[in-house]
């Protein structure tokens, strides 16, 4: 089941130019649970040097979209309707991964919560920079 | 003092490693206003061909944080604490406009609103795609 | 017909409990804009003597969802699906106006913006005290 | 400490008038974590009977605004910047929980997540119907 679900993400994302042109990547797809990675790129500042609230937003977005697709009836997909989200640190970092988790999902609507977390370097030590609350609707395709 | 505001706008979106990404320019200043610029291109793509909320965001919250620069303090930058996004289109069109405007500006934080327009064609027509609602927060440089 | 949409908003606003509880009364009935008024008691405050954010917030998501109700289809009625809030001032006043207005209706969503204004006196002038976006859901009766 | 802290708290809610109007208790304080209990009443109804969305609001806003409250430096207080809240199922139940917990916490900035639980009896069974993301300010007293 993982690996259809997994299908399901992958030939989305791969649609999504935004996401390559950032230089993101699926790193993870579970029912109700979607990851997705980004490394530092010079590309992605504000100005300041650091990763623009832009760029952190665009995979924390698609992470909960992707979630909230995982949930969805066959033959539906996910538009955003609206989110919100909190820049609670400075994104700096070596790395980012984007966790978008399904908190509610409805006939019509999810309800998702994201999260972002920055890496200093190859280890497992990583600080929340964003967090993020959305509203997903299943749409017929 | 237009030109003193365009220039200490203008300064920082050249930093911007991701406005060049994306394509985005800088269009208009005024106090308490800001207008960025963005032509359709494939690369902005989310997976039915629009262009990605994460694109449509990132020119709304460089408008709305730009609009709050020209209301802060000599010496204080911006930094968005947070915003709130509806995407109540799709977000097709030739190109697309992002209009930030200062609501509310504080010692501290500044409130202001956003929409992003889509323009069909090269006339003045236009659809609103996008509604911000942001809370931007003046630093000291 | 504004005898009509008055009538089916103020049928609703009377089954409120909270609206009478906090002494909100209907005000102005317009297709997609909506007006309640809220004077000052010391029963709706906050710990400095203010009116609590939460007695601003539940007038202006009425306005905002009596707003939407006035674009809804026959049959249908309006439940809140989400919102969001800025606090931009401490509501203090003798009396408030809380605005909700329809800024795209589809068969499904409706996204509306509200403003909550603060008056000091019984003149015209006004601050605005809160700036509300919200989603609100189409439900078939 | 823990008395400390529950003074700290229990000192402010006293003086929100809302939450007596509202009949809302504080059911718990620990450092960066304030629940507040709300029995359902027919005064804090929306037109279906459900509670109304501004009562469920208020409840976890002052439950995230007093959990910011518990973290902040000596002589602060709180006030709320802005939140942002999806009602996710209709808030139908004997009782309520608010639920606020914070993420962060600067000098200046909180952030705060909230949940509001509706328990359909006296068991420990319940549904959330809300979820919050909230920005709360330091304010010298």
């Amino acid at each position: 089941m993982n690996d259809l679900l997994h299908q399901r993400v992958a030939r989305s994302f791969a649609a999504q130019g935004l996401m390559e042109t950032l230089g993101a990547t699926l790193a993870h797809v579970a029912e109700g649970e979607v990851h997705i990675a980004l490394p530092f790129a010079a590309k992605l500042s504000q100005q300041h040097g650091y990763v623009h609230a832009g760029a952190v937003t665009s995979i924390v977005d698609s992470a909960c979209g992707y979630a909230a697709l995982t949930k969805a009836p066959e033959g539906f997909e996910i538009v955003t309707a609206e989110f919100k989200i909190n820049l609670v640190r400075p994104a700096l970092g070596q790395r980012f991964l984007a966790i978008g988790r399904v908190q509610s999902a409805g006939r019509l609507l999810a309800v998702c919560t994201g999260e972002v977390r920055a890496y200093a370097g190859p280890g497992d030590d990583f600080k929340v920079v964003a967090l993020m609350q959305a509203t997903m609707v299943n749409v017929a395709r």
